[in-house]
């Protein structure tokens, strides 16, 4: 027990006096130790020049590359853009890592937060040849430099983050905040990889980011890797201080003990003595990692482990003047991006310019011959696949990467012998058999990522295979169904930040996973999906590049049953935020029921460089498809459904009642049953979408279907009602331009906010049997094949409504177990065979 | 200078042994003392009872609301519903600051991170006696209470959260996060308001939460009151331990050192010390509060103070039963939600729960006569105003909200002698001086927020009478151009979150602001914005909830201006995500100019229960519109241009060419000059909208067109080409339904990563001049107007954009500095007059 009461009167602390923080003088280090001998600091010297000049080159330099000439502006680009602030940092930090690589034979990637600043992994995979291997033409002699100069964050070239064209990058960096949850995804059951991360002061102060330091709660040294983070207070971001920088310093150390990591400070910017000190830190976190590792691996010591991190305080621009004139450069906010902006208009600039990269010496970049870095150079670099440029992890895991070992999803089918009837079936808490076997089948190379709803989810079956990865303390209660343990394959922390930063570190490095959420709350990562979809677009077009597994998306707890948390849980937006994506790399799936969701899961799981997205209900439902048929319809991705039509697929019916998403296909099918109660005749064609992208135009993406295909369906002139899960307009935006949309009515959900029964909330929308029914009727009434015999059908449904209504106000249930409607079984499997698909 | 060099070997830290982190036992409290008499440990005792008892009845009951008889099924909610688990620590939280309420006549408001667990705040709301006042329906009588007993997540009740309906409360939860933050944005520039609240230890595991413990380096002593955070350390989220109910002691203790705050810690579960233990923090902590702030008004200290703040450690589910049967209840997870779900089936379970309720003792709720809250309860709550349940501060700031004092926006118009021609202006900088004076005129209601891009944004106007607030530490780089001081009006943090939610707290204590950002990097508050624009559209139902200040988000670094940043910078898809929500609450302005950005911008920040997302950018632009005109355009939101025509608004035109946007706008009406550089008497209508829901029918949106109207503009046959800024199919979702759409080809983003000019960014979406001047002559030949004539020309076009593509593509620079085009002179003021909208 953790005694604190205190005999004493209560405490009375006096802010203590601020500190000093400045990243100038001599290194202070938490690390003593003098680790290199003066030819090495002047061989790093030299290779810190050698990377500084390569990042200024990129940044400014068209022509010239080495400065054999005089500097003119003609050789300049005429609009320089880039960041060099980190590089200096970043750069550092690099190639002292270098030496503990090759010392200790490591295997190491390096991950750049800030991203921005990409001339620092640019100019080290340049030195390291791993550049030229790629891109021949970018070769080590002057005319290669030129070119590798000039295409810097210019048109038709790289860009200027650490972009998929970037060897050895899988984190582009840009939008800020994940780096270190994608390390700690790379690093999962990847037990002798180490991530060394550089996480930007300015990235620090995201709120992804602020969380992620708790990974390592997560992260079981005897399975996993290790991420060394290498906190990088340059001081600044664009315009402003950063936080962490400005705060006394044993506010950063106790923050850091508090997120679990023991934070190991290089602070200052004197050359030879920050060498040292870096060689020391870096060379103590690699023995630290070592003996962290070793004690879990063959020493069996199970509790987490305070892992050693790296505070780098330099400053900004690192190396550059420190004034220019009246203003400060280094160390100040102003050498974040292009430090000198007036080169093209100002000799006096120009001539600063070319003082400070003639100090980097770029004649003593390649061999006397002029071909290849100095061996001085490229002797501080290591070989072959050791190279962090050239890690194969990073180029999505390489072939490294298998697929996954499936089980045969056919085999978790759900029985529907009564096609719309019998039973109520859990969809979700089925499929979740199915990904139980899939982990357990892959129990080094897949993981389920959860911020705290898999139970809720209804996914807890994979609990049988597969606990949750717990390294914090255990209770007693935890034996109690809390599914712990220090190995497992679920990774659930209330951020869907980190869940997703991790799984997609998975993923980039070649392995597989899911993650589930709510539906709503998943806008909470709309912009790293964002981001992580145009990360696999770009990839698409570098050759290089291997596919890798898809990122899996699984949404569930979805509008329509949101009664209890109401309002604010009610939000099916997410489509649209994907929809917009890059028709090459998204996917969207709405499966209508249990056997669709195996179909489509199995599916997306086999799949690579896509963002798929599942949405599906966890609640019981009424199934409509026998595995046969929902292979075919999850195949075809839209199709009629005979069994629930009223008119041969051939035939032009009366009506087409369409449906996307399972709630919706429930309803829009007992519509078309209330119709036919009381109009026998119609002919009604029951049409289900379960890919989203078959509805816009071929032309538009590769799913799309044709105009021929589309009218097939939805005909040229016969009113559509279409219940869509979403909200209403996505239908109309995929549709546009198609045939036949002026008779198409989409429903579907509009915010109103109401503590509502699910009944109560698809009234309000139209998407309840009742409102869809009375839609079909307008419309049959509109076209003519109803004239005037709607009236009293429509007072019948809506009186039948109002007693539904009624009695879910008074029970809080939804409509099928209020009216405990099915399918009627004399309407079974259609007029016209055996296919409940089509 | 901070000096860490030590002369011993590196240190071997050995990982400490586990420490029970139980919650149950004595109390042990960083703050010793035992401030409260037996007596008053007995009222405490009375009172938690009481308001444990209306938390269990909200869940439960129906009927019976005092179990006057012995409870039967009946008397149940067919469906309990709502959260337990984090009600007991919240009302403890809440009672016991209520005796400092009342001793110190303190001014506070309750922020409910949590937020699920509801029951907490309405059952002192109750107990308070607000509840009443405001629906008197809920009345302080049996009667009543089984009111507010029934209505609690029911449907047509009320939401399981902090909703818009409960008194007292300006955050909802649900959604997790952002309580501090929002907490935060509350006490700027209330010097002596509390901010009382709640932080569950699932919402700290969030990003949005781990980052805003900063906001403390934001927060002025002398002129902000003070956040006093108590983190809630229940142990469990709905499926899962909390991360930081599961860390070392030592650990959470220097996680908040670090964050800048000194945690008094209560922990345990033996209730009269518990009592003890809690008075004497909370006391403590209120007079720290007090000693910072006389410090810092009084004695002028300037320095960042180390704030308190409480971390309570009581069980989950505290005082229900251990364990039921075999199962873990209280002190686990499983006490998160409904604590006995099986009350309806079990007669075992109903009569667990009457047992459990009973031991609360009902029959001491309310007065001998059955009419008041008996007063021995009612004593211990504060009086009028000073109740948390009634602060006027959450009610919008309700009496205490003051309209902004306005300079005339027409006094900052930019000169446009020439419209489309003459010099460029920055449109943003430009406006840049008109915000300037909004914060001079209004030095306590009125703060600007960034996440470090307010500079970037050329918004740095605003500094000539507004420093950034900065409590971190100066260094003497900061007098050149920092811009920092402990009193400001601009809040610069790297958290969009942050900044978001300070915001939002501001304006739901009624005051203003305005947040900048990125286009590409709002999404990620996609969820914040959404759940914000919930809360509105919910508090417009809500009779007593004042009106709140709008909130403004002004987007720019635009999309078509990223060939630096390139790919991972372009996304305009945050206008899809507020398109979703209600139309009651959200508003979008795309300006075209500078003066139409005045306008807007005014408009915008006068609003109220808005949403306002206004897109534009900062780079230099030819402006369009005089003042006059802009005003008169931007009352209108969407209008023909006659100045841009080639015929007279009441003729029909052989073409439209609308647009949305500025840089779309410009591209449009350069495509007008090409075209009939080529094609004189070609009758070209320029359309251009400002205000993007005008596109929309005027049933689905309150500012949309009538039918009638929309055809005056886009008329009914023919050609339409619209340049939108955004992706183009939100165009054709909004204008879904309307006349003539079969004859609109909308441009816009598409995804499509490369590195490119802004013009090449153009050319390969279609959106550039030439381009839209082709793809209108191929409309006007399909049309039949250029019947075979536009070959010739297309072919001119097509080279002409080459050659200024080659030019780009060298200078990088963007098509109008390229072109050095502009509205030729001879053109002005159109055929037909003076007025350049229509």
């Amino acid at each position: 027990m953790d005694k604190q009461q205190d005999p004493n009167p209560p405490p009375q602390p006096q802010p203590q006096p601020p500190l000093s923080i400045s990243p100038y003088g001599p290194a202070r280090s938490t690390i003593p130790g003098t680790p290199l001998t003066p030819s090495e600091i002047s061989q790093y010297n030299a290779f810190f020049k050698a990377s500084l000049y390569l990042s200024l080159g990129m940044i400014y330099l068209r022509t010239n590359p080495l400065l054999t000439t005089p500097l003119s502006k003609s050789h300049l680009k005429p609009r320089p853009l880039g960041h060099f602030g980190s590089c200096p940092g970043q750069i550092f930090t690099y190639m002292h890592f270098n030496r503990l690589i090759t010392k200790h034979n490591l295997n190491t990637i390096f991950i750049s937060g800030p991203g921005h600043g990409a001339p620092a992994v640019l100019s080290q995979a340049y030195l390291e040849g791993t550049y030229s291997e790629i891109y021949p033409s970018c070769s080590l002699d002057p005319p290669g430099l030129e070119k590798f100069f000039k295409q810097f964050s210019f048109p038709g070239g790289i860009g200027s983050h650490a972009t998929p064209e970037t060897p050895g990058s899988l984190h582009e960096g840009g939008e800020l905040g994940y780096s270190i949850s994608h390390a700690f995804g790379a690093v999962f059951d990847n037990p002798d990889l180490i991530a060394l991360t550089i996480v930007g002061d300015g990235e620090a102060e995201t709120g992804p980011l602020a969380t992620s330091w708790h990974s390592t709660k997560f992260l079981n040294p005897v399975t996993d890797g290790a991420v060394l983070p290498v906190l990088h207070l340059n001081g600044y971001k664009i315009n402003n201080p950063s936080i962490l920088a400005r705060i006394r310093h044993e506010e950063l150390r106790d923050l850091f003990r508090g997120y679990g990591w023991e934070a190991c400070f290089v602070e200052g910017d004197e050359m030879g003595s920050m060498h040292q000190g870096m060689a020391a830190t870096l060379e103590y976190c690699v023995r630290e990692i070592k003996r962290i590792q070793q004690e879990a691996r063959e020493e069996g010591k199970g509790e987490r482990p305070v892992w050693p991190m790296v505070v780098l305080r330099s400053p900004k621009g690192w190396t550059g003047p420190r004034r220019v004139g009246e203003r400060f450069l280094e160390g100040y906010w102003r050498s974040h991006q292009v430090p000198l902006t007036g080169v093209n208009e100002s000799d006096e600039q120009r001539g600063l310019l070319e003082e400070w990269m003639r100090g980097y010496e770029p004649g003593k970049l390649f061999n006397a011959g002029g071909k290849g870095v100095s061996e001085e150079l490229r002797g501080l670099c290591p070989q072959g696949e050791r190279r962090m440029s050239a890690n194969p992890v990073a180029n999505g895991g390489g072939l490294l990467a298998k697929p996954l070992r499936m089980p045969d999803f056919k085999e978790y089918a759900l029985t529907v012998e009564h096609p719309g009837g019998g039973r109520l079936e859990g969809s979700m808490g089925n499929m979740a058999r199915f990904l139980r076997d899939v982990i357990a089948n892959n129990p080094t190379n897949f993981r389920l990522f959860g911020p705290d709803e898999t139970e809720s989810n209804k996914l807890g079956a994979v609990y049988e295979v597969a606990k949750k990865v717990w390294m914090g303390e255990y209770f007693e209660e935890d034996e109690d169904g809390g599914n712990l343990a220090r190995e497992g394959r679920v990774m659930e922390m209330l951020s869907e930040h980190t869940c997703e930063g991790w799984l997609e570190g998975y993923l980039l490095t070649g392995r597989h996973g899911l993650l589930n959420s709510y539906e709503p709350f998943i806008h909470v990562i709309d912009s790293m999906v964002n981001q992580h979809c145009k990360w696999l677009e770009k990839s698409l077009e570098v050759s290089w590049r291997r596919p890798i597994p898809s990122l899996n998306i699984l949404l569930t707890a979805v509008v329509w049953r949101q009664d209890h948390n109401g309002f604010t849980h009610q939000d099916p937006g997410f489509l649209d935020v994907v929809a917009n994506k890059s028709p090459e790399v998204v996917r969207i799936y709405l499966p209508p029921d249990g056997n669709c969701l195996l179909s489509v899961t199995d599916h997306c799981l086999r799949s690579s460089n896509y963002v798929n997205v599942i949405v599906a209900d966890k609640q019981p439902h009424l199934q409509f498809l026998s595995m046969p048929d929902a292979v075919i319809h999850c195949t075809k991705g839209i199709g009629i459904w005979p069994a629930f039509s009223s008119c041969p697929p051939a035939t032009s019916p009366d009506l087409v009642m369409a449906s996307c998403g399972d709630i919706s296909t429930q309803e829009s099918i007992a519509a078309i049953s209330l119709l036919l109660d009381h109009f026998p005749a119609l002919h009604i064609r029951c049409v289900n979408v379960v890919d989203l992208f078959k509805l816009i135009s071929h032309d538009e993406h590769p799913h799309g279907l044709t105009t021929t295909e589309y009218v097939s369906l939805f005909t040229d002139v016969k009113p559509v009602v279409f219940n869509f899960h979403s909200y209403p307009w996505l239908v109309y935006r995929l549709t546009h331009g198609r045939p036949n949309v002026g008779n198409m009515v989409v429903k579907g959900y509009r915010e109103k906010g109401n503590i509502d029964t699910p009944l109560e909330l698809a009234i309000r929308n139209g998407t309840d049997r009742f409102s869809l029914a009375m839609e079909a009727i307008d419309r049959l009434e509109e076209s003519g094949v109803l004239k005037g015999r709607g009236g009293q059908v429509r007072d019948e449904l809506r009186n039948e409504q109002l007693r539904c209504q009624a009695m879910a106000f008074e029970e809080g249930v939804d409509p099928v177990e209020i009216t405990g409607w099915t399918w009627p079984r004399e309407r079974e499997r259609g007029l016209w065979g055996e296919r409940h698909c089509d």
